[in-house]
């Protein structure tokens, strides 16, 4: 049975934290100097355990247990956001190195069975998901995403360029070799502190669509035009927005979410009849089928305030990303190793994206969830108490046993 | 009676349009070298058909007809909006200048008992109604304005410096003489073209009152925040706004305008619950009692909003204009006029504020409106057919004529 030591963990944690940090907050965004620094470290760290490490050309960090048995990929990623939390991502690269760690000490290197994984650029400084979209093998000519460019004026193919990455070939996943991906997180939301749970077990991760719509009407003189007159793309535009809020809440399932986070109106002048007005709308929930009938009646919605109105009103569809369910057996494996450690634990579905929606794509996969303090994530606010983080290693430590044999 | 002529009247217009004629408009915002250049011209005219003519130190220019007999005071403004029209304002002082002339043929200059004025700043560039308001006496030291600023940088102070004006005392209401003000203008609105009417007779200057509506929320993560824990200011303030549409329909009364020209939320990131969310809300009306209560039912709706939502809603009043009544023998004077001449006419109320709702709090006051082609003004598009103009002067001459007892 493999044991965590929890003080190596919380030790591995803080020594991360260094690269990039600020107060009690992580400035590390993709292919920075300090993302590229903590990554060697992580490299160094697996080959100080006996792992085949090795760092690929977007700066992915994989250490190999040696040998051809079947193992267990542990992992997320270690670049943030901007100015964001020590956590994010962090957690569960520092839960694969300890699991590995801990597994080597017990067992020895050849049958620790557990291989470690940081996957570069989930946050998307310059493109989602690119390292692990690499791992899978859906990003296989990096030229073509050169010219990509960071919010901080970074360019992508410069900051490929870099001497320690320069060249690599691309790790990629080795299906046959992975009976699983694992990826543990913090929830970066409140249900868990809310229900004073240690431990969420992901059983999906949510599909998003997003809209932007637009309505066009006519400027005209607030004092002197006539109601009845106007051409107002801005009543209209409110109308239209609390009639979405109101669809949603009577046809949004239990765990549909959604949000309309921007408006605004032209020529926005207080004494001036909107001549344009515009608002985002995005909607999440881990049945497609959901989103497939919210996103009609949503259509036909607009369409009969467009007709209502006598108003242009478009919708133009500005992201959609498909719901990913976690696979079963990997959830049941997540419960039993919480229920044999006698701590609590809750289904849940994951409102974020995360590195598991690839790897969902090629292999069985796995996302436990911890605490956030208050909800609370991408800000140096952003914390997990230490004894929900121990816990949830010891828990994701107990899955690989089950998932081995090893207990 | 008095004559008019037809073509001396639009040829005035023309060469008034001269002074900052851009394209088809007008640019001559107030105390610009146009503006001023305008305002010597005027000055110019009423001195040469033999009237005490004078320039104070804002700018407004007064043509008396010499002698103590009681008289009628004829004008509006010269100056316009940035980019703006032809015809407002400069309307209203060339059917003074035109009347005034017609009876100094007819009558004799001593006998014409027609006063003419343009007002400075109407617009308010620097201070709205900064004319009619310093001629009823209402701004006494100019000073305390100097540092009131354009949106082009200009200061008052430093605009007021111009040798052609400074110094110059202030011209003064004299009430024993002026048996009442006339302001002619154009409708700036469709009502008068829809219902193929060239007089609109004017009862009232509507009231304004305007506010800014601010909600409180907090930002969340709007993927792994549920819904029943957000403080989504931004729902919040689209559900007020359109409570607030629904209140103005409801309560409003025929005459009753309203208008929600700004809103925008913060962050304002489509996937970032809205933090705080402000817009503006503006209502006119002229019955002063109806502005009041649709003010306390727009006030008891936000803080039931407040309640229900139980976020923070802060309202703040930024604007308030008292409605004004033209005086009801004027009106009527008006339309006789318009009865005497078979052009048809309509009682409405002025949707803008205007010059005339200075003067009113002083002496006898009306205004008459022509057609604006499409309702447009404060822009280059800004027009009048050429028949409704002289049908406008018509009927303000017959109105002189009524008043005086000159038919």
């Amino acid at each position: 049975m493999t044991q965590i030591d929890p003080n190596r963990l919380l030790s591995t944690l803080e020594t991360l934290r260094h690269f990039g940090r600020e107060g009690t907050g992580v400035h590390r965004p993709a292919l920075t100097p300090e993302d590229l620094e903590a990554r060697q470290w992580l490299r160094t760290r697996l080959a100080d355990i006996g792992y085949h490490a090795s760092i690929d050309r977007f700066g992915t960090v994989l250490g190999r247990a040696p040998g051809d048995a079947p193992t267990i990929l542990i992992g997320s990623h270690t670049d943030t956001v901007p100015h964001g939390g020590w956590l994010d991502g962090a957690l569960g690269v520092c839960y694969g190195l300890e699991i590995a760690t801990a597994r080597t000490e017990a067992l020895g290197v050849d049958a620790a069975r557990v291989d470690v994984v940081s996957f570069q650029d989930e946050e998307g400084t310059f493109v989602p998901f690119l390292g692990s979209r690499g791992f899978i093998g859906e990003i296989t000519e990096p030229a073509s995403l050169a010219d990509k460019q960071a919010l901080d004026g970074r360019r992508l193919g410069d900051a490929l360029a870099v001497e320690a990455i320069r060249e690599q070939p691309i790790l990629q996943i080795d299906v046959a070799r992975t009976i699983a991906f694992l990826e543990a997180h913090i929830e970066q939301g409140p249900r868990l502190e809310n229900k004073r749970l240690p431990i969420g077990l992901v059983t999906a991760i949510v599909g998003i669509r997003r809209f932007r719509i637009v309505v066009e009407g006519r400027a005209d003189h607030a004092g002197t035009t006539p109601l009845e007159l106007r051409r107002d793309a801005g009543a209209a535009a409110l109308r239209l927005a609390v009639a979405l809020l109101d669809l949603f809440q009577a046809a949004g399932g239990s765990e549909t979410v959604w949000n309309i986070g921007y408006i605004a109106f032209q020529p926005g002048a207080l004494n001036v009849v909107p001549a344009k007005a515009a608002f985002t709308l995005e909607f999440r929930d881990v049945q497609e089928s959901r989103l497939d009938s919210l996103e009609a009646e949503l259509r036909a919605l607009v369409g009969e305030h467009s007709r209502v109105s006598a108003l242009p009103i478009t919708i133009n569809q500005t992201a959609q990303v498909p719901a990913t369910l976690m696979t079963t057996s990997i959830v049941d494996a997540f419960e039993g190793a919480a229920h044999d450690l006698s701590v609590g634990s809750m289904r849940l579905s994951s409102g974020a994206g995360h590195d598991a929606m690839m790897l969902a794509r090629r292999v069985a996969t796995g996302m436990l969830f911890v605490p956030s303090i208050a909800g609370r994530s991408h800000d140096v606010s952003e914390n997990t108490h230490a004894a929900d983080i121990i816990t949830g290693a010891q828990v994701m430590a107990r899955t690989v046993d089950r998932l081995l044999g090893t207990l």
